[in-house]
């Protein structure tokens, strides 16, 4: 608290992304990142980056990854915006699509982000309960909003709803945006992306650090009708001019060209997750069905904190929240066959 | 115009930035790049940072990077914000610190993008006029504000002010943030850093962009008491988690401690911009005394948008603002000693 801040900085509750530990040998599952690094291509690409042209500003549109991105969903660049990171697309989507008299609606279990963004900017918001299994009910969100938003998969619980029902959502709700955040969706569902043509409503949003293994770039996107591109477009180009960096750039448009490399590394993660949902159901584990890169899980008399917590002690970290109807369960990153292997045969010792 | 933008889209005038031309061999002199590349060194750690690594997030609170710049100016970390560029660092600027009741202040000729975040955010602002030699006086800025901002050097015109005079206009404004914005201190200015430990009302922002020859990563600072730089905090941590990606972080780590050839750079464009100045000078232009990478001048007869089309037709590309007072004025950005030679041979053929 300070007499120099804007009044609205004494009310900000930030969000609190996952532990960056710096020991090494710890088995990182907390964080969702892909257990696979970047295809040989990225890094070549950022390889022929290097030198003086760092001197130079990068293209401010970023044109070039838009193009890329363009052609690889089948859309126009006019319908691809990119941010740095999924995190910065979702700041500009609620500032510039999201700032309506009335409320914003998004599941109760979802991703923390999206009442800090709502904080940040006086975006009034009602939370819609999932069901009992966490699985999303689309008519519940047939009420008068101001915009909608949820990720597919769900974060945390990795559930996925049926592009069917995404269709029903936007067809109840075409007076207002509805914004689909795939950040998980490689794993395993079907892109909404080919419903952006037939409803300008939609925006989809998508990251490049899960599936892409670009965790460390900082590289998102938002796919979907192109006056509402530009209405992102206006609120980017009021904030920061350059947002996505020469490299950064490079690597995106490598790895978006490097698709075999994608789907190889995104089969390996689908396989594993089948291995470590076996595994953790194998010990007793309750596990809910995931589409994503990580499995949601509890044990059914074991505390979730106390896991947690001697798992930590084990080298292994996880995350947990401390949050009403899912402070039972952990969140658990898909690791490669090895890593699963060994949490599940530390877990083994606890139950 | 959309439906779906919330309101405020439809008012947003954005920024902007000058062009990035994709034509080779043009001379470009129009966004105060540096002409030398960056250090050795940067390039080398960045190839250091390349790797499957890349797979994971970058340290959310760019500690290392912070640590570094509290070294090298002799301040804490908690002291040192840093932002994806220095445009993302004043924009968490502009919501963290000027909105207030009472307007913001800044000179009537300056950095183009302070309007545009005003309108972004809803802050109300008035303009101060610069004298007619375009320097700053200070005595005009004791007026009730709800804080001060100009660049130091100043923007477009170059003008340097003293920084005794910046401790005066802290102490008449010591119920506001005043902050100095300083993207081309390094070529030939006094930072204020210096003064910040003294006056809990100043942030000095600064960027990687110009005088460490980054523009293409993106790095920003702001250097202040440090509960200025937690309300910074607060609003990227409800904005964006990781702004800083890992390579921007690494290169930027690597600049610091390459002081020498830091030092030795920015010599260099110091001296090419006497020989500039000079040059300019010799067939008849007028040039305002600068401090930084660029010169701001006219010619006492010719039409400046005239000058920079001829230019651009020989392939050199100005800038030139379209603007009350300043639109008989060219801003040229220093250029190698050869560069800035093949620019004045153009020149001196038109007049």
């Amino acid at each position: 608290m300070s007499r120099y801040w804007s009044p609205i900085v004494n009310r900000l509750s930030p969000y609190i992304p996952g532990e960056q530990p710096k020991i090494d040998n710890l088995l990182k599952l907390n964080t969702n990142e892909n257990p696979y690094g970047p295809s040989p291509r990225v890094i070549e690409a950022i390889q022929n980056g290097l030198g003086d042209n760092l001197r130079l500003y990068p293209e401010p549109t970023s044109m070039a990854l838009r193009q890329v991105v363009a052609d690889y969903y089948g859309v126009t660049p006019e319908q691809v915006f990119v941010g740095n990171g999924s995190d910065e697309v979702l700041a500009h989507t609620f500032f510039a699509l999201f700032q309506h008299s009335r409320p914003l609606l998004f599941p109760d279990i979802t991703y923390s982000f999206y009442p800090v963004y709502c904080n940040l900017y006086g975006i009034e918001y009602r939370t819609v309960p999932l069901e009992e299994d966490f699985s999303l009910r689309v008519s519940r969100y047939a009420q008068p909003n101001g915009g909608v938003i949820f990720p597919n998969p769900n974060a945390p619980t990795g559930c996925l709803l049926p592009l069917m029902e995404i269709e029903r959502l936007l067809a109840d709700n075409s007076d207002t945006v509805v914004v689909v955040d795939e950040a998980y969706i490689d794993f395993g569902g079907e892109s909404a992306v080919k419903l952006v043509d037939r409803h300008p409503n939609l925006l989809v949003t998508q990251t490049l650090s899960k599936s892409r293994s670009l965790a460390g770039l900082r590289i998102g996107l938002a796919i979907g009708d192109a006056e509402l591109i530009e209405g992102l477009e206006r609120v980017k180009d009021s904030f920061n001019s350059y947002p996505i960096d020469r490299l950064a750039s490079a690597a995106a448009i490598a790895s978006f060209e490097d698709d075999a490399y994608f789907r190889q590394t995104c089969q390996q993660v689908i396989d594993s997750r089948k291995q470590l949902t076996a595994g953790l159901r194998a010990i007793g584990f309750l596990v809910l069905p995931s589409a994503a890169n990580f499995v949601f899980t509890r044990h059914p008399e074991l505390d979730a904190e106390t896991i947690a917590a001697k798992l930590r002690r084990a080298g292994v970290i996880v995350r947990h929240f401390k949050q009403p109807r899912i402070d039972r369960f952990l969140r658990i990153t898909v690791g490669t066959q090895d890593q699963n292997e060994r949490l599940v045969t530390i877990l083994k010792g606890m139950v």
